[in-house]
């Protein structure tokens, strides 16, 4: 059924995902692929209700309550948007997917992995990308980039250690599904960044 | 730690429950218990939006998606209403707890029961209510019964063979676990299931 591309950025609040999205999304244009470009939690229109409700800052909730409205947002999004635009051979870019569960539910707010692990399969099955950049810079350097932006929300006001862990629980992840997962240098100026994403995709638009 | 009992009410749309529950709570009041009554999906703030989103028709939602709602509602109400009213010698009467995502998003919906046998466990390990009263009507009485209440929502609103199946589910469940979950005849007039009701729960409190 699959015939598309599954592309998924990561990494902490203000490492530069949603900055990179829009032009790789037109490089890929350009390679001549149909891309749909979509974001998490949200991505539909139930998942950016929950979405509203997740980034809330006067909403409190249980870490569990909110592993498990990403997935449901997750769930939706994959039913409703991803696995139909793979199905048309048409390629999907994520700013963020299951890999931010694992580094924030897990890593940030200290959830047991084997809890995730049990959610990702419940949810996608054997369904992974096929190619994950996580964009890496360190803690204070994202929320260095985060706060120049005003307003935070729920998860961008968490404290230097949240996102310590965080960046932590990515880069364990990153070694661990090194073929996936290419890990991008982002605490350089925009252009470093773009030329090592460049080449990371050409790669795969080579192998394909 | 758990000290007070848990208690829940269960049934198909129209079949009984909200109107049974406010004298219930006053029975074991009238017993000298402490009584929290509450709802699913719902019972704290986060839960009544979720539940919201759950009931409105113009929504709709993949069967998985609706299933992890259910347990984040259900998770956020464990965590701040069910276990530490338990915890402080409450008695907990909650309208529908985890055996309706059995009935309905098994049974109605038709996903596999040990997808749901995964998420009970992931939410609540081994907590159960110490009582389940399901509460039995024909599928066409409780859609009578509810069509007499105008306005239906999500779930009320789906045909007769939705709510067989999500009986033939409740009466399985019963069977499989018949020490916790009593069946009661609804298909009675309102004083004869507060009847067998009260016998029930006399029975309960006598066992203290
Ligand atoms: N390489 C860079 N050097 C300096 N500033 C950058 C760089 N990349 C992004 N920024 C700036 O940092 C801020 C955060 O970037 P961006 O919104 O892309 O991050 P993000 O990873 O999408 O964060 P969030 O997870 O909060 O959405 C923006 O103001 C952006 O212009
Ligand atoms: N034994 C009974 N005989 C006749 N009518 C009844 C009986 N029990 C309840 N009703 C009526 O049926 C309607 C539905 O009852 P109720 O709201 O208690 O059901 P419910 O199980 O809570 O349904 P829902 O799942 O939709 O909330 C109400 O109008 C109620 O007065
Ligand atoms: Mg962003
Ligand atoms: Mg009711």
């Amino acid at each position: 059924m699959k015939q598309g591309k599954f592309i998924t950025l990561e990494g902490i609040d203000g490492a530069g995902k949603s900055t990179q999205l829009a032009w790789i999304a037109e490089l890929l244009q350009r390679a001549g692929k149909r891309v749909v470009v979509s974001r998490e939690p949200g991505g539909t229109a139930l998942g950016e209700q929950l979405r509203a409700l997740l980034l809330d800052k006067s909403i409190t909730m249980h870490a569990e309550t909110e592993t498990l409205l990403m997935f449901a947002a997750r769930r939706e999004h994959l039913d409703k948007v991803i696995l139909p635009a793979l199905a048309q051979d048409q390629w999907v870019l994520s700013d963020r997917f299951t890999d931010a569960s694992f580094a924030y539910q897990s890593g940030g707010r200290g959830l047991n992995s084997a809890k995730l692990d049990i959610l990702e399969q419940w949810v996608q099955g054997t369904l992974q990308p096929d190619l994950t950049l996580y964009f890496d810079v360190p803690a204070d350097v994202g929320q260095q980039r985060v706060s120049r932006g005003g307003v935070v929300d729920r998860f961008e006001q968490e404290q230097a250690d949240f996102f310590l862990r965080v960046r932590a629980a990515y880069l364990d992840r990153a070694q661990r599904f090194s073929d996936r997962i290419k890990i991008i240098d982002s605490n350089r100026s925009l252009p470093e960044v773009k030329a090592a994403v460049e080449q990371v995709l050409q790669s795969l638009l080579h192998h394909e």
